[in-house]
């Protein structure tokens, strides 16, 4: 048995650790857009964001300006997103397993939600299109295109294109949540679908959380103008404007080209990460079923025949925590668990699954 | 007539024109706040908003930490007690006039509103008690203490004394929205009804930016922390935190004792702006009928037998704008309009007033 007082090596939160955020570059940022521009900075700002920091963002996307909404981090975007959308009794279609707080959301607002499996390569498309055919019309389908929370799988192209066309055909928005997309560690990027949108069916939310800084609370929207011009309507009924002075140092801060060498950075971190993970499941848990991702934070690892449920209590007698696949689905997940490897650095992360290995043992 | 050319005096936006932010000692608050912790600054938070920010205003209200949550604005969190409070149907009480987008906020969320008189000393008390003894049952009342907006008003001491009682028998929640009370340029401060409640009736709000830079987007709720935990549940679904870069700068400003010097700084200018307003609407429209605020930006003007819908183009014509009275007010309102002194100059309130009075003759 563990001593107890012990610190516990925490798998839980998909956050980065302070070692990769720019402390320093944050700190020059700051500066630069509080001398630069007072008034833009200070005063009130519009409810569509800092607007220089809205047109640099469209630039980035190859769109307008009016297509961009810069928000409070990207779950505030959802949140305004699903106001506008999906109304008690609504059908809406999420993954399964998906993030969480989405599930969560979306239940309080009273959705009827369907979840369709995700596979390695990203959501059932056929089952997806059984259920449209069966007559559901959803108001939209939320995807998690690249290194999923919680599962860490990457969208297809081919689905991508066939996501697509569905949404077009039976009239459903896209909602493509991409917080994790510049976190890719090796592969080539996928074109988003917002790229490839003909129909204007595609809603497309990124953040600076997971390149920059989670505390900076800066996401945003990009879609059809008329949706953005309505959850424009919301922002300022409910905030008046996002911070200021926050998404004023982001775009400081993307406009000096340090963005780009923080990306590379918090990369090469998550990627020995990553490497540590797959690593030591493979030497301490090699029964465990798991696909390495390509980027992100997370990584999925089905324990088969072991219970989840009953392994958290035990693996945090032996200072090790993470979360339960359950948490990620309406249904099932018993043998499942996320785990995040974002804020953990590679011999915690050894230390971490030689712990969750001895819980493990210990339990049969 | 004037030149079209000519810049529009804008007597429309409650906000602080950029002469009397503190650019600098926010510069040095965010350096000091980036290095002295950037863990805090820069991960997640929690939904009570940033730690010692959250402490510091605890003490500021001599009540417990888990009274208080810290949010992006106070806009922000009257959204929050909004939706935990304000189901469709429920009825609730707001001042006539009062803030255009309380009215609208309450409108969206499809209460049944009931205005009560504004008096030169705050909220008709006994109209409300008749309200009340009339069988109607607010879930809560909307006051706005201090130099109120849109009228400058303050609520008298015996006022506040009464509220609290009516509160307490009628079991609503008393929502005092407080962000202009450290505006006061002169008069003692009354105590607040938060400090002389005994009921655990009153729900509190204020914010940083009509005494530190609006942009900063920092409000916070202090109240029972049953409704605290509650808002902060609600918090935690909307956007996991609020901004915590942000609430850092604000937090190491505060305890830097700037704050204080700001708070003069901005006094000393808006009682100069309201002398020049005063001044000029004696001298030119001694028509006019005002009671002149002890503080706050904003100042309640009657123009008798002129229409203010009339008023309003011309006066744009002559170079001058403000929000018309009715905006305010479920109804009526006609010959009314706010003034906001806070972003003016008082070079530019004499002109633009001497440009209203000449659109005011124009109209006969």
């Amino acid at each position: 048995m563990y001593a107890p007082r012990m610190a516990s090596i925490l798998f839980t939160r998909g956050a980065p650790s302070l070692d990769i955020i720019d402390q320093e570059g944050l700190r020059d940022a700051a500066q630069k857009a509080f001398t630069d521009d007072p008034g833009g900075t200070f005063a009130y700002g519009t409810s569509v964001g800092y607007v220089p920091l809205r047109s640099w963002l469209a630039e980035q996307h190859g769109v307008e300006p009016e297509q961009v909404l810069v928000t409070n981090g990207s779950m505030q975007a959802d949140a305004f997103l699903f106001e506008l959308l999906v109304q008690a009794g609504d059908d809406v279609v999420v993954e399964a397993p998906t993030y969480d707080r989405t599930l969560l959301n979306l239940r309080q607002r009273g959705a009827n939600i369907h979840a369709i499996e995700l596979e390695t390569d990203g959501i059932n498309v056929d089952a997806l299109e059984k259920l449209l055919e069966s007559g559901v019309r959803p108001k939209l389908a939320h995807i998690i295109p690249n290194f999923h929370n919680p599962a860490g799988y990457t969208l297809s192209e081919a689905k991508r294109a066939r996501l697509l066309e569905l949404s077009a055909e039976y009239d459903f928005v896209l909602f493509e949540d991409d917080p994790y997309v510049k976190v890719r560690f090796e592969g080539e990027p996928l074109p988003t679908m917002l790229s490839q949108d003909k129909n204007e069916k595609v809603v497309y939310a990124s953040s600076f959380s997971k390149t920059m800084a989670p505390g900076i609370r800066c996401g945003y929207l990009v879609g059809p103008k008329a949706v953005i011009k309505k959850v424009q309507d919301i922002a300022t009924t409910t905030y008046i404007s996002p911070n200021m002075v926050a998404q004023s140092i982001v775009n400081s801060y993307c406009r000096s080209g340090r963005l780009d060498e923080s990306v590379v950075n918090v990369r090469t971190a998550l990627r020995a990460r990553r490497d540590a993970l797959v690593a030591a499941l493979e030497r301490e848990l090699p029964e465990a079923v798991f696909t390495a991702p390509q980027g992100g934070y997370f990584m999925w690892v089905e324990l088969p025949g072991v219970s989840i449920e009953k392994l958290v209590p035990v693996a945090k007698e032996h200072g090790v925590e993470f979360v339960k696949g359950s948490d990620f689905l309406l249904e099932g997940g018993d043998n499942e668990m996320r785990l995040a490897f974002s804020g953990v650095t590679p011999d915690q992360i050894d230390e971490g699954i030689t712990r969750l290995a001895a819980a493990v043992r210990s339990l049969s």
